[in-house]
This record gives structure tokens, C-alpha cells and sequence, in this order.
């Protein structure tokens, strides 16, 4: 059956790659260039200090407060109690008849809906969308939030959102030499850079206007495409992240609007990263998705219409739940044709489905206890404890940023970070110079070493030319935010003041 | 700051894609030629027949039997009290204190000590590398199956062992037009085969011996590598699958180290995908891992042991435990220096982290309770009844397949599959071509009609031309088992009667 013959294989050949097997020569040169700030230089350093501090060293501080990445739970917010008693039962479902008291009524209903929908439970691969009982509740939670018909089968649950862009993106973007690019806004969360560089795309950059409180200019849009177009990149689509990471900014219904109607005449696919959807602050302020202005503008989606292409994210890691560890989301498309969602299935396919604790968090979360049900009122006090308090804590953060010599901040009308702008002098500039790293990181490893708070550079998520940022958390516990914001700024004073001209 | 200047953007542009801006004509070609069958027009047959059924369509069968996957919870298998009871703990931390006798101390005990590793709980984003203390618990494992040494920095948690394989194929295999390629066995799990088109490399197949029990020929294998070097292929790495999948083939340790003196030989990094290690069926047979060997032949990997590049998956999926919803799984590098290991890890990070129940159920399968523990006895009674069961099953599989007309079935050492050889008529491949469609298709997607029994064909997995396979696991529980085969037979038998030549 098989040819028996053993020609010597031609071990010369093995000597083509110059380094090993697998080195940083012969790596594949896209991993080497993505670059992912929010888990970079800063964050190895804080590292590197608490175990110094585990091992006893003193250091000018007593604790490492991770301001680098929204992780609520890292930084003491408690979890839901419906929600983590449902997953219970998942996980044990013997532990509700074995305990009939312990569990609420509606606790318990819900881990047997899921059950029956889950089949083998939790254990069992589910469909690679995700479990049809779920992707029907996140249908209602999105047709009743936009007021427009959603369908389960348009839904694809993924670990995190992140999953959702890297399949999404891996569709869109087409190899062999072809200069498929993203338009994306700049500052923009690394997710999106990073992907690109992987997957041979290229990063088509719309600057966010910091003087217009971080929105999208229209004008300054249509710029970049045409500039990305005339020096031959094929532009595919266009990520916006709303409410805005790092920015906070909240699009209002009519720059949805315009980008919609730029994105249908220009031919591009709207990647609409919502995962902050939860997260307003702004007084007034409402959350408008851009499903549900694209059903307001008559782009309905249905089969046969595709002319607005849309695919928008969410995520369990955010919102009032913060559930990161868990790995929930999902993404919904909307004017993607059956061939297309036949491919995503299949990309899903290859992992074979995304965990199914993370699923069903994705389904409690979009579906909480309603009025009336046992569970309703510990449900709302936990919410709005968290959302009152996040909201304090935003103000608090950008109080004392603007307070800060040199740091000017707009305030975040959404999601979970402060991204002030700083204004530094030749002295530090020069000093950063010498250590070879850019003048934000600089600062951010001086402020670390000074307070152990863990900021991410401007630099991680793109600026303007010329201007100087940091992304920081809100997240630190309000007991500790006083204290967190007195040493940020003892220890910016003191940098300013080494660093003076 | 911004320029304000708008010209309008070259709309003309927008036209140069054909189609869409993400349709069938636009999208990633490498996306379109993957194939993934177990996931493939089989089930989709199947899912179809499950809706008829559900909407009261009278079939020759009262329930589809997914033989397609290896899916144990969705064949009833149930899971294990230990680690359940153990990760409902860290879902719900609170239970352990307001229900002191419910649960066992070993069952607390496990729960607290992850609490205190996990820092936030399991809501908080972990190390994207994984959580430190069940990478040492990962370590310890290791050292303890192979007598080595092995080291918790090396090990890298991932959603499943699918996610490793991305991850560590994505740094393997270059971009812009080189043809990397690695050689795969023949047949192979289809996650290869998939990934490898997806990511632009090559796949160089390497057949394994029908003939001698589907074991590896190093003679072939050599000449694999040296055709597809003539053909101007870069061989960058060998996927082996030990046990196999779909073969069920124990490697020797003799066939490992030749494995391994080749890889050192020609410069390729080795896959050892060891995703069944704890299904070993045959009598006497026991799994050596590609680490433990490379031990033996002195390739410590440690720092500066480059000479061999070695990296191995498990997974949380397979042996008994059979988690594979909660995606749970690792890999560990060997001889991989730490520039191309911070590599792993910034891919790792860009996904955040694996799920934590993902990582905990990993921490678990490999550190279950040890003699003398309060869960020691129902730990062993559970995990002993599912391997007998298993090993029981698989040999009425193995029989009732060679009692077949035209079937031959070598019997599967390990693993959770058989993978016999079919031997259709003329006839029968006609009438597949007639419906275009491959003849081990035709011949499963007939036996799905008749029997609901869902099969891959073998040409999903791949097989020597000429040849025509399918692969069935051996998963449906034991009380079923007699009539699930008795209806495979059936139906088998009226296909061959109605395909005579």
C-alpha cells in the first residue's frame, strides 16, 4: 500500500532556516511586530516589583494596584449572586435537590432551562455558535434593547469578545500580498492593532478629536480612507469602539448615523466593539447600538439585504458584571449573507466551541432576574451598588487628573478608563531618550517604581504626533481610591519636579 | 492638531472588490479552502434529521447517536464529583461556609488554595499564561508521569488543546509567501489540516502503516520530508498524534526516539499531541510522552538545549473526565528559548487569558484526589467505571465492525475511536459520483439515513488513495451499545445489498 523505497532525506535543505527550529529569527515575523501594551513593558516591570516586595524588599510602596486593564474583579469587585449561584448549579446540579432551601426559586429554574438546553451539561461541546437556548435569550435581550427583531441565528457566542475580532477578522482580511486594511480609531484598544499585524493586515488610522471629547470626525474619516486607498491599500472595514476604549467617549445617534452611511456608500464592514454598553456615566446619556440605527435607517439585514455589513461584539467581561475570567461574549452579524456565516461557523468549528461556562454567563447576563422574580432585588442592589460606585470613582479619577501640573483629561461619559493627556518637559523627553524607551513609557515605569500603580502608556493605543497619554483604570476600590490618587500624585509631582527644565 | 482639510474620499475606489465588502467572492480564500469534517455535511445531515424528528417527521430511528465526535457528555457519561463539587466552590465561594457538611474537606481545601491563587476569583483575568499555582500543579504532574523534571514557566494554559496548536502554528509557520510547511500524519485529526490552510503553510502528509497497526514508518516519514524539501517546501515542524487520533496507534518509545533523532536530524520542531494519554485500552501497552523520552536521550531543554524543540498538548476533553465544554488545556514547551517563549505569551495575552473553570478543571484532572483524601474513594470508583466501560466498549465496536461485509478494523490501542477500512462496490461509488459527493460520504450519509448513527468519513482525516474509511467513536453508553450496533449493521448490510455489483 505504501511505497517501501528510502531515498536519504535531503538533510542539506535542513540547514536553509539560519537559526533553530523555532527562534527569533525563524518566528513568524508578524508575532514578532504585534505589539499588545496593556500586558507590556509596564506590566513586566510591576511584576518583577511584587516579587521583589514577596521577597521582602522594601519598596516605597506596600501594594501593586493594577491600573492597567479592566479586571473588576482583580481590584475587589464582587461578583452577581444570581448569576454565580445559576453557573453553581451548571457546574453541580445535584447540589439543588441535595440542598432545596439554599437556592431561590428562580435560581434554580434557570440552571434546569439551561440544563435541558445543554444536553450533556456543561460538559459537553455544545453547537459551535454557541447553545441555541442561549443565542435565543441574547435575540430577545438585542430586540428588546434596539426595539428591532434580532435572530438566534446570527448570533455566534465566543470566548470574550476577543475571539468574536480575531474570527471576524480573520475572514475579512485576505493574504497573499493583497493590502487589506481596517480603519481604526486612534486611540483604539491594541486588540485591533495587534490583530492586524498578525493576520498581514494594515491599520488604516482615524484620529479621534481629544479637543471635540474624543468623537469621530467625519471629515478627518473620509481623509484616511482616501489617503489609505490612493497609496493602495484595499480598506474593508472600519472597528469602532463605543462607548470608547481608552477614550470613554459615547457616540451619539447621528455619528452613528454618518458612519453608517459612509460605511454602505464606501463598501465597508462596520465592526462595532460595544462591549461597554453598561457603562454610562454621563448624565442623560443613553447607549444607541449601531444595530439598532441601522434598523432605524431601514438597513434591516434580513437575507437578501446587504447593504449596510455589520457585525457587532459584546462581552461578560464589562458592564456591572466584570465576569473577564470566565470568558463570555459573543458577536452578532447583521447583512452577512449564508455563505459568510457558513465560513464563521466554521472558524468557530475549529475550536470547537467557545466554553460553556462563558456561554451561559453571556445568557445571565443579558437576561437578570426580572421584577418580581425572588431574586430581583439582591439582583438590582448588587448592579447599582457597583454602577453608583464606579461612577463615583470615575469622578474621583478625573478630579484629580485634572488637578495634576500638566495633565488635562476629558471626562469619560463611558466605559472604564481615563485617558488624560500629559505634557512633559525637554528634560524628561530627554531622559526617556537616553533609556531608550518612548517619553509616555517612561513616565509610567517612574510613576510605577514611585507609587506601584500600573498605568499603560499612550503610546500602546496610538496618539496625535507629538502628544503624550496614559490609559488608567477607574477600577481600584473606592475604600482605596483616595489613597490610590494621593500617591499618584505625590509620585507625579515628584517626577515633574526631577524633570524640570 | 487635526487636519481639517476634507477632501472626499476616491468613492471610485470602494468598487475595486467585486462582491461585497464580506461575501463569498471577498472573503479569505484560506478561510473557504479549510475543511473541518468532523464538523462537516454529516452532522449538518444530522441536525437537519434531529428537526424533522423534532417537528414529528416519522424516521426509520428514534434518536440520532453522534458518533462523530468525541463528546462523552453528550453520550451520558457523567463527570466527576470531585472536580465538579470543586470548581462549584470557586464559582460560588460562599456555599463552603453556609453549607459545612455538604461538602468534603479535600473538596474545601482544593477550592480555598485556588482562591488564594486565582487573587480575584475566577471572574478576575488570570496570567495570560495561566494561573501560577496550576502551572505548578501542572509541573508537578509532569515530573511525576515522566521521572523529569518539568517547570511551571514552560507551561502555557490555553482553551482546550485546539487553542495551544493555533497559537504555537501561528509563531511556526511564516507569512508573505513562504512555503512552511509540517509534516502531519495520514490520517489526522482535521484541526491540522484546517489550520494549516488557514495559516498559509503547507501540509506534508506522512502515512501511517494501515498494514502494521497504523503505526508510524520511519523510512516513509523520511521520504515525506525529503519529496516535499525537493518540491521547495521549508518543513518546519511534525504533528504526531499519540495515542491516534483516528487510529487509536500507541507509540512505542523506541518509535518515539527515532521520531525524535529525526527532528534533531532535520531541524523540525515536534507536535506531540498527547490529548489521550489516559486512554490506553490494549493490555500491557502503557503511554510514554515524546518529554519523558527526549529526557532519556538527554535533551533537557533546558536553557541552551535548543537541540530539540519539542511541544506537547493535553487537554481537559478526553480521558475520563471528558470536560471538553469547559475548554480546559495546556501546553508545554521543551527546549524553546525564551525569546520565542515571550512570544507565546504576548499571543496568549492578546486573548487576555484561557477561561479560569477552563484552567481550574485542568489543575484538577491532573492533581485528582490522592489515597488516603475523604474523595479518594468515590475519585477511583468513578474514574475506574468509566475506563472499564470504555475498554468494554471499544472491543463490541471492534467486533461488530470486523463481523461486518468488507469492513476491517485494526483495534484501537488507545484513544476514543475506531477507524475501519470499507470496501464499497462499483456500483456504490458510482452512485456517490453521481450525487457528487465522495464515496465514504455517500456510504456515511446513507447509514445516517437509515440508522440516525452519525460517522465522519475518512476522507475528513485523510487516507491512502484508493482507500475509502470512516471513523466512529466507541462513546454511546454501555446500555445502548447492543443496539447501536446492531442498527450500524443493519443498515450497513442493506447498503451493501442495494450497492451489489
Amino acid at each position: 500500500m505504501l511505497r517501501r523505497t528510502a531515498p536519504r532525506a535531503f538533510s542539506a535543505a535542513a540547514g536553509s532556516l539560519r537559526g533553530l527550529p523555532l527562534d527569533g529569527t525563524t518566528i513568524n515575523e508578524n508575532v514578532k511586530s504585534a505589539k499588545y501594551a496593556v500586558r507590556g513593558a509596564v506590566l513586566e516591570r510591576s511584576m518583577e516589583l511584587q516579587r521583589r516586595m514577596a521577597a521582602g524588599e522594601k519598596l516605597p510602596f506596600d501594594t501593586i494596584v493594577p491600573c492597567n486593564i479592566g479586571n473588576p474583579h482583580a481590584c475587589m469587585q464582587l461578583p452577581l449572586s444570581f448569576h454565580r449561584e445559576v453557573l453553581s448549579l451548571c457546574i453541580s446540579p445535584t447540589l439543588a435537590s441535595d440542598l432545596p432551601d439554599v437556592f431561590k426559586k428562580d435560581v434554580v429554574d434557570r440552571a434546569k432551562a439551561y440544563a435541558a438546553g445543554l444536553g450533556g451539561g456543561v460538559g459537553a461541546y455544545t453547537n459551535s455558535q454557541g447553545i441555541p437556548a442561549v443565542r435565543e435569550e441574547i435575540a430577545a435581550f438585542i430586540t428588546e434593547r434596539d426595539g428591532h427583531p434580532a435572530r438566534a441565528d446570527r448570533i455566534y457566542l465566543t470566548n470574550g469578545a476577543s475571539e468574536g475580532v480575531r474570527i471576524l477578522l480573520t475572514c475579512l482580511l485576505r493574504s497573499g500580498g493583497l493590502k487589506d486594511g481596517l480603519l481604526t480609531p486612534i486611540p483604539q484598544y491594541p486588540l485591533y492593532s495587534a490583530s492586524l499585524t498578525l493576520l498581514g493586515g494594515t491599520l488604516v488610522p482615524y484620529h479621534l478629536s481629544e479637543g471635540g471629547n474624543w468623537g469621530v470626525e467625519m471629515d478627518n474619516l473620509r481623509e484616511s480612507l482616501a489617503t489609505a486607498r490612493a497609496g493602495g491599500v484595499e480598506v474593508r472595514g472600519i472597528a469602532v469602539i463605543n462607548p470608547g476604549n481608552p477614550t470613554g467617549n459615547i457616540l451619539a445617534e447621528k455619528q452613528i448615523k454618518d458612519i453608517i452611511d459612509m460605511a454602505v456608500e464606501e463598501k465597508l464592514v462596520v465592526l462595532a466593539d460595544e462591549v461597554y454598553q453598561s457603562n454610562i456615566w454621563k448624565k442623560d446619556a443613553s447607549f444607541s447600538s449601531f444595530k439598532k440605527v441601522a434598523c432605524d435607517m431601514g438597513y434591516t439585514g434580513e437575507e437578501g439585504d446587504e447593504r449596510l455589513q455589520l457585525v457587532s461584539f459584546h462581552s461578560t467581561s464589562k458592564g456591572y458584571y466584570g465576569e473577564c475570567g470566565l470568558r463570555g461574549g459573543y458577536m452578532e452579524v447583521h447583512g452577512i449573507g449564508a455563505e459568510v456565516r457558513a465560513e464563521l461557523y466554521k472558524l468557530s468549528s475549529l475550536s470547537l466551541c467557545s466554553n460553556t461556562i462563558g456561554q451561559l454567563a453571556t445568557g445571565i447576563m443579558i437576561n437578570p432576574p426580572k421584577k418580581g422574580d425572588p431574586s430581583y432585588d439582591t439582583f438590582t442592589k448588587e448592579r447599582d451598588d457597583i454602577l453608583s460606585s464606579l461612577k463615583r470613582r470615575s469622578d474621583m479619577v478625573h478630579k484629580a487628573l485634572n488637578s495634576m501640573e500638566g495633565v488635562t483629561c476629558n471626562q469619560a461619559d463611558g466605559a472604564l478608563y481615563a485617558f488624560p493627556r500629559i505634557r512633559l518637559s525637554n528634560k524628561a523627553k530627554k531622559a526617556a531618550e537616553a533609556k531608550g524607551v518612548p517619553a509616555d513609557e517612561f513616565y509610567c515605569l517612574e510613576i510605577l517604581d514611585q507609587s506601584g500603580i500600573v498605568l499603560v502608556p499612550g503610546s500602546g493605543f496610538g496618539q496625535e504626533e507629538g502628544t503624550l497619554h496614559f490609559r488608567t483604570t477607574f477600577l481600584p476600590a473606592e475604600e482605596t481610591m483616595h489613597e490610590t490618587l494621593k500617591r499618584l500624585s505625590v509620585a507625579h509631582e515628584k517626577f515633574m519636579d526631577e524633570h524640570r527644565d
